[in-house]
């Protein structure tokens, strides 16, 4: 399969880039060192991106910013980065990328473990995974030509302890090598309007 | 107790202030026919509005536009009126209204079934839907002074069958009455971080 792997240099998406490379065509996209630019905050780059990439069977968004902070520092500005890119971003990369996807194509998402089980801090992230979920199940039974569309949604990575850690007291951190079986799951199974728990 | 109810003249809005009427004083918001004027769709306005009503004991939110229509229809641009509307709209109005509100007092937001049992036309809805729960849940751990925080998910009701119908085939309609009890008991019980269900 040709795949397109957005946010291939981040913590999943270089375990994903990693295991779907032993079987696949996998096409990099992203702001920097990568196969094709994309800046998914810009729905007219987005659609670039696809221009440029040609058919594609599988899109894969591993990528998205949040804002991490007090709920009491939270405001309208800084939710709205949340909102922008990890939102935004993924929602329109389905939206602009049905028209292009093959038949029989995948879409798969990225949410979190924080949209069900909230952490302090997390409200923006959190907001964004229910948003992302939701979504999911309603376009899975829409998407027309067989096209599927899933969303993974791990618990905070073990490569991610530096970074998170302090935000994820009590959780027990998954290798990016087993959240990255899981986008494998949405791309080569069958299944759409899943979300896959890597907890 | 002082009620601020955003969308007190909606369907839902009317059966809440019917029902809160009776024991509380109920302050209505909103762009029209309303005792004070508020755009959600603006921070700015959303400040202006807890200015001018002073201390409040509790926010209802039962407002908030989304876009319905078929997925290949749905773009990033339709989307962003769910977004700016109902999803921002409704955020804000806790993130300003964190600031303002009274010890003690609570926020009431609207979420609906589509975000957990999906129709044909309703993915835009559906997403903010799921924004809206997994915020409040977050919110819920970290809101001071003993403010809660909850949503309350409507099915389908008797009143907008006319308008809403052809969407919720299958669906079993719910009284107005019947929601605006969810309602009252967000504001006037214990608990927070809930999803009220009224299916």
């Amino acid at each position: 399969m040709k795949i397109v792997l957005i946010g291939a240099n981040g913590t999943i998406g270089r375990a994903v880039r990693q295991e779907l490379e032993q079987h696949h065509e996998v096409v990099s996209a992203g702001r920097r060192e990568s196969d094709i630019f994309v800046d998914i905050t810009s729905p007219e780059s987005i659609r670039e991106m696809y221009l440029s990439v040609g058919e594609v069977d599988a899109v894969i968004s591993a990528t998205g910013e949040t804002y991490f902070g007090p709920f009491k520092e939270l405001t309208p500005q800084t939710n709205d980065l949340s909102i922008n890119s990890k939102l935004k971003g993924q929602v329109n990369l389905v939206l602009i990328g049905q028209h292009f996807i093959k038949d029989g194509g995948s879409f798969t998402l990225t949410t979190g473990i924080i949209m069900e089980d909230p952490i302090i801090g997390g409200a923006s992230a959190a907001m964004v995974g229910g948003a992302i979920k939701s979504f999911v199940e309603s376009a899975a039974i829409e998407l027309p030509r067989g096209i599927r569309i899933n969303n993974v949604s791990p618990n905070v990575l073990v490569e991610s302890m530096d970074k998170y850690g302090p935000y994820f007291q009590g959780f027990d951190p998954v290798p990016g090598s087993k959240v990255a079986k899981a986008y494998v799951k949405s791309v080569e199974g069958a299944q759409t309007g899943k979300t896959y728990r890597v907890y």
